[in-house]
């Protein structure tokens, strides 16, 4: 299994698969996405991480890759069961620690050969994940032409400050529905439910789902990344709470929250 | 075989594919699309009764759900040859009448086990149409953890109405062509064709093909669906009759049309 | 193998897909891309041309047809180890040549029988692909409904005009970047990697690779075509250059590039 994600729209991955197609016979090619948002090594980085974990053991090509025809590195990475394969500028950082449990390994092309200077995934990383796609099931340290590569590009995303009940968020991505993903993890909100929180002082109802508040309302909920969203729904939670990728934002109790479990019989 | 169709955009799909190819490695997966009307059940409802049934016997599982998170229910249903897996808004209800030649039969999935509130096309549907398409080809009836549903949630489309040679009816949906697709049968045009006919009391041609009349030209054309459609000629019908979906119109024959069969010698 | 491609967007393809499944279990079949502008023959022509010689011999079917319903002919094409199916409107000229080595054969199919007058991509073109696909590995010579074809509408791109220095080349399409990719040959920068040429007499710098400048700059390279392509790093370059498809420009050496070979050590 051989998946493949990109910024190059279409039709320039049909390419990629013609010629890893020409490689090897025996592959199961699948699309992650080609419209991850043109250069933007981050957001395809927060994809990969929660996407590709879902899959059985596969290759995985990625290609974001603004520094293509440079000197940048050609990465494959040994990440638990699956092999990764992409350009040296953090967009593999993210999915390689999770899927290795923090221990990737990490492979650098030696003299990359590329036909163009302008379209490595057809000319370097198809080829290079069809080839791995192909090999026995062993380390990559055996593989010719592969050297470690002590210090990939790192990335990394922000991590909440949690300040008593206040914790200071950042949105990561938006999703195509316009839901806000944030940096803060859903438990903290699991005793908030059917509750109220402020963002950025203004409250907000808790829900499980979007359907909880009516058409064209707001709410907090946990995503499907087990992180804080910020929803609205049947509409975009971006607009609505004017937050875009990078911006930060505070989320509290709301005020009417008053937790009095001893005074029930009272 | 199993196809998948949802409102999810992209890359979201790509985590179904994960689940359902980790769940089992002997699946042909193909994607109906991923670009349906975000939320729009109608429309997507009306395309699956149209794709579908092209397909040989197979699994099809359509995420368009509003309501994901709620109680609403989680189908299966046996529709002839073929499984339809999806929530119970209505979504499957033309397609599984087709298929089923009016009988399909209806389960629901019992005590839904949910990873998350929000993204029930990775944790529940994904993973209910993998399960089912790997059983043997039994009935649903005999599958565990699915019940019969009753009274599933219905969508039907309107008819037009006929009343002696004046048409009313209605747009069903409009292509990315700018075709707007009616509900009028197309055999209403059969003896019209190469004539005229009036569209909101406005002369317009009647062709086969789309080519029949200039390019820019509207015309008036039986649909690859058998049902009337709104065109122009490598232009936009929906613009030029100014008609949208849910839109109603009147078809009449032309005032140009006389039918003089018996003066031919005259 | 089989391929498709079409300006039908979505949902339209996955019909496709279904009745070429339903007339054969045994075919992989790969999208190259089904958002070609539409109607547009010329820009999906050049696509085509540059993305199918990657793939390893297949049956190509390809359907931009704004002609469709009309008698315009059903071509099926040998071309080299390749079959290519598709309407007769110089769509497959250019891919044909060059997969064939200037010697595709071409047959139309006789008597095309189809269901719908706006669908030939459904009803005639997918499933001729789908027949091919699962002959036997002879000339389509012998196959049945299919006679030669003597005059297929040919589609050619313009040839630069080069007066000495100075060469007069046109846009032949804009990438999904930006990238505006000329019918010059790329050859014709080899000598002027890291200098400057005039674009119309501006100064541009030529580089091997997008970054090769400062991102937002603009730069002359050599695309993944071969051909020279106007750029601008993480940018647009046919906004930056104000060049669109069919606009002709002129591409001389930079005034600042004096060569002075034997003057070396003075």
């Amino acid at each position: 299994m051989l998946t493949l994600a990109s910024d190059f729209g279409s039709p320039y991955p049909a390419a990629m698969r013609g010629v890893i197609l020409a490689q090897t016979d025996d592959v199961e090619i699948i699309d992650i996405a080609h419209d991850f948002p043109r250069q933007n090594v981050r957001t395809a980085a927060f994809w990969l991480r929660e996407i590709l974990p879902w899959f059985p053991p596969a290759v995985h090509c990625a290609v974001i890759d603004p520094g293509v025809g440079t000197d940048r590195a050609v990465l494959a990475v040994d990440a638990g069961e699956h092999v990764l394969v992409g350009p040296d500028n953090g967009l593999l950082a993210p999915v390689a620690r999770k899927l290795a449990d923090d221990e990737p390994r990490w492979y650098r092309l030696q003299e990359p050969d590329a036909r163009s200077s302008t379209f490595h995934g057809r000319d370097v990383f198809a080829p290079l994940a069809a080839r791995l796609h192909g090999r026995r099931n062993e380390s990559l340290k055996s593989e010719s032409n592969l050297v470690e590569h002590a210090s990939p590009v790192d990335l990394s995303f922000p991590t909440p400050t949690i300040d008593g009940d206040r914790i200071v968020g950042e949105v990561l991505v938006v999703d195509g529905f316009g839901n806000a993903i944030t940096n803060i993890p859903g438990e903290h909100l699991d005793e908030l439910m059917g509750r109220e929180v402020r963002v950025n002082g203004e409250s907000v109802p808790v829900g499980r789902s979007y359907a909880s508040v009516e058409p064209g309302a707001r709410l907090v909920t946990i995503g499907s990344h087990q992180n804080v969203e910020l929803a609205v729904n049947r509409g975009r939670g971006d607009a609505a709470f004017d937050l875009t990728v990078g911006d930060r934002f505070s989320l509290e109790p709301g005020v009417d929250v008053v937790e009095e479990p001893f005074e029930e019989s009272g």
